[in-house]
């Protein structure tokens, strides 16, 4: 029997590279013999890119998750990646609750009603990490840190690693969240995420298009390449129960760096000069999220499952511009 | 004006014993001066005692919370102790979610369409805390601890602190999230919570009746006393919010004891071999929720608000059969 995988925000730039890796080799899933892949379900508000639609093993569900889950059918694992991002669910409260807590509850009741519990990998956030105001900013994030979420995009993801943990032990699902890094550099366009940024201060000039920083340059920042996110992804659904260990969600590794050295590595990689299309602004509202996000993490556990950060944002800027090609 | 408060599970004990403390006396709330209680709401599933249905003061609502919540009307504070206990809430998934987690949501709604927002008393539960099977035993907790929930209701009220955190963060309610202790000696019948027997095993024999104790003697135990209990959901609505600080829920204090400890207590203060009514059994089933909760805290939080333990479980005993008369 070949396997069956859905992907929810399946047509988002995350879902998008996810579903080619899946399609482009066979899969293994929570322990058992790699398989064949037989049908890769892609579930978002819009189409994917054509590439993925035009694959005969790929079935797209245009429409609201809650809706979509209706005919689904059964599955082998989900990779649940549809959410509003943290500034839109900032903007739009009930908007956020409803998509990323509500959506969240309807696949896990979804994933409930299978005959085998499907493996479920969470893409949580680093953002269920804020600095309290009354307690001041958060030093370095080992795998037992509280977090304390400063807004409702990191209450909201949270929220749903409690619920992945319980439907877990219940036996309803083989759940397993992973806390994802601030990804860079994003293709595509800018989006509402206050994170957006640190995509565009490279993608942008490399394209000879002007991108605003609205930080200042030496503001501390965790991130991660998309194919280190990835990675992290794959590795959640392809180990055994055992290995993953902890209901607990996990931290994926990051890299810390600053703005201006992300400049720098522009500069380095793509000629001297190339980070002059960078305005170096100051908006409160972004800079008030961005650094009430952790910038340094110790990751025992994703090192012990073999993940681990890209070693310099020189790296990721190159992987990026060989993607472009 | 006078005030307008708001018991949920206001005819459970703590919710009984919680009224008849603010009829007595005027209350302050959130830092503002003191004022006479002009109307007690209490809504349960079931009326409360007599003495509370015939104070002036008191309404009574009976029926579900969440069809209770529409004809409320404004309010000043709210204490939302009403829930399903654990054992119910691992037995019977779905209502432990309604209650639980909808509940709590429902009234967070009703709280955010008031024109003011009220004060809002979060009973939670040192059941978010809980030994992780891949990390072994909870060892000492502090302020900073890390809830890793072990069982369905410890997943609800950590998630209900949550709900409660954000809807404060974006000024809809000024909530302030307790986390109760055990609570011993509880007065009444047994009930499906895991923790039962921890009251059991006083009152039933004070009363000449056998009672079971289904975990070995030495099992180490945290547990609080029904009036420091009451002095920390008080506290909690009484500071403003600069004393209260973070969002983050807090732990309240406990004395650190043992059944056997508890025994002993038992017979000193009733009187030697009235502890001979306790059958020393194991049930496997208790015994691993118990075990899986923190027996030791450190809550220098909850210190700093004036919020003390117990000294000793024989001022309990004392103090309960004081109740008694």
């Amino acid at each position: 029997m070949s396997t069956r995988i859905v992907i929810t925000g399946g047509a988002g730039f995350l879902g998008a590279v996810l579903a080619r890796r899946l399609l482009d080799a066979p899969v293994s899933l929570g322990g058992a013999p790699v398989e064949e892949l037989g049908e890769l379900v892609l579930v978002d508000l819009f189409a994917p890119p054509p590439d993925l639609t035009e694959d005969p093993r790929v079935r797209v569900v245009t429409g609201d998750l809650i809706t979509a889950l209706a005919g689904l059918g059964p599955v082998d694992a989900i990779f649940h990646l549809a959410g509003v991002v943290s500034g839109a669910a900032e903007a739009d409260f009930d908007l956020g609750m409803r998509t990323n807590l509500d959506g969240t509850r309807a696949l896990l009741e979804y994933a409930r009603g299978l005959a085998r519990p499907p493996v479920l990998v969470f893409s949580s956030s680093l953002a269920v990490f804020g600095s309290d105001p009354a307690l001041g900013p958060v030093g370095e994030v080992d795998d037992d840190t509280l977090p304390r979420p400063q807004s409702s995009y990191g209450i909201q993801k949270f929220i749903g690693e409690q619920l992945v943990a319980d439907y877990t032990r219940k036996g309803f699902v083989r759940g397993r969240s992973v806390r994802l890094m601030t990804v860079s550099v994003r293709p595509g366009k800018p989006n509402a995420a206050a994170s957006s940024f640190l995509s565009g201060i490279i993608r942008e000039p490399l394209a000879g298009i002007r991108a605003a920083c609205p930080v200042p340059p030496d503001t501390p920042i965790a991130l991660s390449s998309p194919r280190k996110t990835l990675d992290g992804l794959l590795r959640a659904a392809e180990v055994d129960d055992t290995a993953w260990g902890s209901r607990t969600a996990m931290n994926l590794p990051a890299l810390t760096t600053t703005p201006k050295e992300m400049a720098a590595s522009l500069d380095r990689v793509a000629g001297p000069g190339t980070s002059d299309l960078i305005d170096w602004t100051d908006d409160a509202g972004v800079g008030a999220i961005v650094r009430s996000w952790p910038a340094r993490f110790h990751t025992p556990r994703a090192s012990a499952l073999g993940l681990t950060p890209e070693h310099t944002f020189d790296d990721i800027v190159r992987a990026y511009r060989a993607g472009l090609d």
